[in-house]
């Protein structure tokens, strides 16, 4: 897909990027895992402090080699997106959820997944701002799937009922390309198929990025 | 405020509740420091596999003893909501920033905070995302703030410019209350106070919860 920002290229063969995928998607797994733990558990509190002491430990030796600032995204030496930090989607991050996101190649995007006790507004039901978390991502990639990466203009949602923790999915498509303008129409559902929100979103390639694709004579060449 | 669901109510002593913001609620913020450390980390893969071993290790240790299902929601016996799973706000809840909400007691609710890596989409930007579910959040607390506690029924965001990482703030205020829909805008700022993203959220009482609400003759007490 064309890349609407000013990418590092990752400049790792397929071996490296796999090893990487194992090890550090593995960690970030895990951590995912301790975050759903330190949410449900009613250990007591000599054991909760005892595990927080531990805790702090491995957070330090993780910072002991670190990259500065935030994770940035980064486009592969095949020319694809890469978003490991990512706050829905990201392989390294922590917090996504994350979403595995499927394409038709002509603007359409969907994804099944899982939504935890992390992801709670209303007792039982995820919280609403999740729904727009994981809309907007979706939206934004059924834009890019089409040709028309950009960022979010205006996100618009209609919550028809709460949506239930557990299975969910979501899926986006674009409904019309109005010059720089991407309109997409999407929606999430339940585990028993029923709709519960249903949303539109404009998404447009900011006039830096429009510039910056401008100025290449010729559109980059990932090899 | 006003409940607007059958939250359970918490029997604990203010001091029971004050020791249990100490530990647990710091063993939550040590996993939050985790997954900002897990996400920025490039220690070798020895290492990285040797500390995912040991996250797994203390996750098994939490999960000895837990609650069943997603964390809740429950009313405290003063009164006050105990949101501690919330995905925005949640003392026990390592994705939730946490926002801590302030609230003028007239419909107007604001926050100051600080967003690192883990809530990124473009490189260096706040997801668009996370701002939705930042705003779904305080807009619903102005609603509730207000008299007027509801589920998100709609949500509209404008976005101006991208929100750069760090320190942001974002507020939210009723601007009309027409029967069962509570208007609510609001907006997202970053470090210098420039308006990044606009909103207009309506929330409603859901009708199970107004029909619970009409069947209870007298309002719930907390003591």
């Amino acid at each position: 897909m064309a890349a609407p920002f000013n990418y590092d290229i990752v400049t790792m063969t397929p071996e490296e990027i796999s090893e990487e995928r194992r090890v550090f998607g593995g960690l970030t797994q895990s951590v995912r895992e301790l975050n759903e733990a330190t949410l449900r558990t009613t250990v007591d509190a000599a054991d909760a402090e005892a595990i927080t002491a531990e805790i702090d430990a491995l957070t330090a030796r993780l910072r002991a080699r670190q990259i500065e600032g935030p994770f940035g995204v980064a486009i592969t030496q095949e020319g694809q997106v890469r978003g490991h930090g990512n706050a829905v989607v990201g392989l390294r991050n922590p917090h996504a959820v994350p979403l595995v996101i499927e394409r038709s190649g002509d603007g359409r995007a969907w994804s099944s997944f899982e939504l935890n006790g992390l992801f709670e507004g209303p007792p039982t039901l995820v919280h609403g701002g999740v729904t727009a978390l994981i809309l907007d991502q979706i939206f934004g990639e059924a834009a890019a799937d089409g040709g028309h990466p950009g960022m979010t203009g205006t996100l618009t949602l209609k919550y028809r009922r709460g949506t239930p923790l557990g299975k969910c999915s979501a899926e986006a498509w674009i409904d019309r390309v109005d010059g720089v303008k991407t309109h997409v129409l999407g929606e999430m559902r339940d585990a028993d198929g029923n709709v519960t929100v249903e949303g539109h979103g404009i998404f447009i390639l900011p006039r830096w990025a429009r510039e910056q694709q401008a100025a290449e004579a010729t559109p980059p060449r990932y090899e």
